[in-house]
């Protein structure tokens, strides 16, 4: 399985609604390059600016040897994506590989841990995130904290998780470079590549793995869990 | 405002329910304690052994001049906990201070994403988490993945965090030792101590900053959540 960056199929960031408008309609290019990758027996999950006869939508495809699964429509848009796609407004859906369930979401979709908990509870073994996050001042020797965010998802649902950044610049707009490979406890198989420049970030993913959410003898994250009690007040 | 462990009053492992029991009936001597502190005009949040008529608890108090202002019961024991203790059966409360609305979750808890959210989406500025996390072996030059999941719960909450661990070990138990405060951002302001050990961990936190959930022009960490589409589904 390959994950791609978000928007891979024409950059980040995109300059007008009209560019991302036009970057669409060329997007089916971009699929069915993917899909001949796909018919050699790799699964591609990558993201692409789509068009729709009610919009332009920031979405990711999973294809593989039966075509396109898939599309997700990206449901949180970033800054001036605002201006340029229409969110998505259908939930994420859970798709079944030979590989395990596979669920997919798109940058800032990672920063609302009520959507990547549902995904987990509905059976996601691991979370596909192609990404474009921007490159924000950190401290020297830490991770961006996109990779934190991946880990600590990775953690909490007992999901693997693959997520594909942008690196260097483009069009003056710096990247963070976090692409990274997560386990189901939340530490980093691979990635992020050397200096968060280009790289090939691979990991082998048992992700059977994921659906045991045990932990030691007496605890399990999902059995755990004691819904009726989340809703917080005032004493 | 300071964040004592979890289960200060007695130390971490305990050895059996009887134990447990006869700290419980001892701890109100650590309340007694902490509350000669808080008449000096701070604000103390600490884990104890808590004796009720229905059972024992895992608990931490809020404690400043005006007395106990609440109990919370942890709602998710962690192993051999649930051999000692009896679980919440209560939802957390948020509790106005002076410095702001602080709200208590212990250890294990911080591992229910739900639940956090909760707190952030009521009102929660800073979540004060007196932890006891058994040490587990982790790649060289990281922090332990309490950290990580400490800055993540503060970053996507927008939130403030004081984490309070043991350290060293006890009883043969030895601990992670992150004690940490972090800021709305994610990013960690104080902690961990040195080599993870004893050390008082200090930061100034404006928490009137967690009020404020915008995050550039465009967007907002709670406006932007889109809950009615965060139920997934196989295609």
């Amino acid at each position: 399985m390959v994950v791609l960056p978000e928007l891979a199929s024409c950059g980040y960031p995109l300059a007008s609604a009209e560019e991302a408008r036009s970057c669409a309609e060329k997007g089916s290019l971009s699929l069915q390059r993917w899909q001949e990758a796909a018919d050699g027996g790799i699964t591609v999950i990558a993201g692409f600016s789509e068009s729709a006869p009610d919009g332009v939508y920031n979405s990711c495809a999973l294809i593989d040897q039966s075509g396109v699964r898939t599309i997700y429509r990206k449901l949180h848009l970033w800054d001036r994506e605002k201006l340029l796609f229409s969110p998505g407004t259908a939930a994420p859906v859970l798709v079944d590989t030979s590989f395990g369930v596979i669920a997919m979401a798109i940058c800032y979709d990672l920063e609302f841990p009520e959507l990547t908990r549902n995904l987990a509870l509905s059976g996601a073994d691991l979370l596909a995130l192609p990404t474009a996050t921007p490159y924000n001042p950190r401290p020297t020797g830490t991770h961006p904290m996109a990779v934190t965010l991946a880990m600590a998802t990775a953690r909490l649902n007992g999901i693997f998780l693959a997520c594909c950044d942008h690196c260097d610049s483009e069009r003056g707009l710096p990247f963070d470079g976090g692409s990274v490979i997560v386990s189901n406890n939340g530490w980093l198989l691979a990635g992020p590549p050397p200096e968060y420049g280009e790289g090939l970030v691979m990991a082998d993913c048992d992700l059977e793995a994921a659906r045991d959410k045990k932990r030691g003898e007496r605890n399990d994250l999902f059995a755990d869990r004691r819904p009726l009690l989340y809703e917080s007040g005032r004493p």
